[in-house]
């Protein structure tokens, strides 16, 4: 469908349907039978696409998704629990400052701006702290765009008798995952990722026993996931308001996900994306933070030139002037910025980017994409 | 503007215009300039209408209501400090929650269902008690409808010394406050209440010095006001996520509340809502809970007829058939139901409104709105 405002090559929000967006011109009431349903579809289509069924519920959470990955933490590990988390970015981090805020003992494997955990370093640390009770870790790390092994860590930690949080905030839906193979606790993610919804609430998929134990941990009434779940359950409402025109636009959302296949189908969109817009960059001079192997179907981070005339608050405005809001990079040792490959871009859009990066660079006087110095590749 | 679709007799979300909801036809980056003017244009004018400009900053916080309350009363009442809750009714009782999962020290005021707290008893206990440093009370609670006497309570408040939290969540917008003449720290409201937005977040309207001064208290990151607030100073972008859309809808709900003549103008409709509303359900054989006095222009509580005929749920079903979604009551100790006065309702709608109450009472066979028994009215 097309669109004629700018379009998002971010990690989220992205660019979304029309469909989606005109599915929030109707007002609900929260307490009706309508919404109700709503609600409850929402939740069963989710526990379905990690095969749950048998295992797993939904715990909706109004905010964005760091308000459901507060949440999960606070209400899954215990006051007295410890939470080993895997950080190489950002949303890794951040994890750490929740635990800050909770009080609650951690400790983190801290891989710096994109090396990727390996199941070999957490199998020993969790074979040397037994106090260890959960592990987290962040399934597409958008700082710099790495997609973590989650599956070998998985292993390991379910090998070793501890839990696993995953925070697929931006894999989810675009990345499969089964809990039927993968052992985990939950898998935390948002309506504006690669679902293609519109922002306004997180969900996480919650192993129904690990949730029914956690009555007392929570610090907070309105994070509280086994109070909204247990209220969810009795009367098919969210405890407080729920952002109802943001819930229709989800289920609009997840209709067309399982139009274009699904968690596959929505892969090999994104993947194709990935490929053609690193092809057409690297023609361009430029180079990826992330060797292949790494690189995630999600977004992509590149170094920025190494031309005396490249700044890129105005690489930024001259991209948007073209039809296209890019992202800034997040790393600290050196100058990049990112493209994402999700929402509703197809080849016509992505060739557009290509020529339009293309043409900036030309006006901004800057022979092509090449980096003054890359960090070192990521190592296979 | 006209809608087909049911109308919203609740205390929120409630029926907005086809205008609101048009401004979310559109996608935006949350990091881009575009919205971050948003932003800014939405928090100077929220603190306009409180008279704060040299007092008072504008704090968005992502969620329901009630992670506004939360994120206000946390950010605000020190880990030493002492709460005094004035409660007549949910809304006050939930404060109480929040403070249990907070773990911090809180009184209540507790006057039942209805009654509305007095500035000689909350004086009373200020005075009785020198640990009390914060007092928090509900605007309009609308488990009754009430409109508590927020302003003799600040006079009360200040004269005290102590520092006051207004719950303002369903009246700000129609009920005139002002900084200038009524001494708070923070005032409280919703995107989907009074300003006519949809739901997704919430705001708190909080005095710059005592946000200053809140450094260490927050229990949560994501509710933390005060780095919330920092963040926005400097880079004008919400912390996390924020709901986009929802935003933009609000800006434009903004925009129509100023041209209905601002607060005066919305309570102005409201009222007569209100009014015209109580006389044609008198007439029908109704009885309020409330005497006239406490009545607010938001919602009002109506005992269920006494007729063995008549049933909640059939009734709210024969409403919804025709066109209108009514909200159940909340009192403890009698049969009720409410109406709400808030959103796109004007003289067509109020009166079709109680066309459809007549019709579906005869539909019922229900002689009359005339309840069992009536508690006693409030005095006055």
């Amino acid at each position: 469908m097309k669109t004629e405002q700018p379009y998002l090559l971010t990690p989220g929000p992205i660019t979304t349907t029309l469909s989606v967006k005109q599915a929030m011109l109707q007002d609900w009431g929260s307490w009706d039978g309508d919404f109700r349903a709503m609600t409850a579809q929402l939740c069963q289509r989710l526990v379905e696409l990690i095969d749950g069924e048998d295992s797993h519920v939904c715990v909706p959470m109004q905010g964005s998704g760091t308000f459901a990955v507060e949440a999960t933490l606070a209400t899954l590990v215990p006051k007295d629990g410890k939470l080993l988390i895997l950080m190489n970015g950002a949303y890794g981090q951040r994890m750490g400052k929740i635990m800050d805020y909770l009080g609650r003992e951690y400790v983190a494997l801290d891989k710096g701006d994109y090396e990727p955990p390996r199941a070999v370093e957490v199998e020993a640390m969790l074979a040397a702290d037994p106090a260890i009770t959960h592990v987290a870790v962040v399934h597409c790390e958008t700082s710099s765009g790495i997609l973590n092994p989650v599956e070998e860590i998985a292993e390991v930690v379910a090998r070793q008798g501890r839990r696993l949080i995953i925070d697929s905030m931006s894999a989810f839906g675009a990345v499969p995952i089964s809990a039927k193979r993968v052992q985990f606790d939950a898998l935390i993610s948002s309506a504006n990722k690669c679902f293609e919804g519109v922002p306004g609430f997180g969900f996480s998929l919650i192993r129904q026993s690990a949730l029914e134990a956690s009555k007392g941990n929570a610090h907070s009434l309105s994070m509280d996931l086994l109070d909204q779940w247990q209220y969810l359950a009795k009367t098919g409402q969210w405890r407080y308001t729920p952002p109802t025109h943001v819930v229709a636009a989800f289920l609009q959302a997840l209709k067309e996900h399982a139009e274009e296949g699904g968690i596959a189908g929505r892969h090999a969109r994104y993947q194709r994306n990935q490929q053609r817009l690193v092809a057409g960059m690297r023609q361009l001079g430029f180079e990826t933070l992330l060797s292949d192997e790494w690189l995630s179907p999600i977004i992509i981070t590149f170094f920025s030139p190494g031309h005396d005339n490249f700044d890129f608050q105005a690489f930024y405005d001259r991209m948007k002037a073209r039809g296209f809001i890019i992202y800034p990079g997040k790393l600290t040792e050196a100058e990049s910025f990112r493209l994402g490959c999700i929402g509703q871009l197809y080849d016509e859009q992505i060739d557009a980017v290509l020529a339009a990066v293309e043409a900036v660079l030309a006006d901004m006087k800057v022979a092509d994409g090449t980096p003054a110095h890359a960090l070192e590749a990521v190592p296979a």
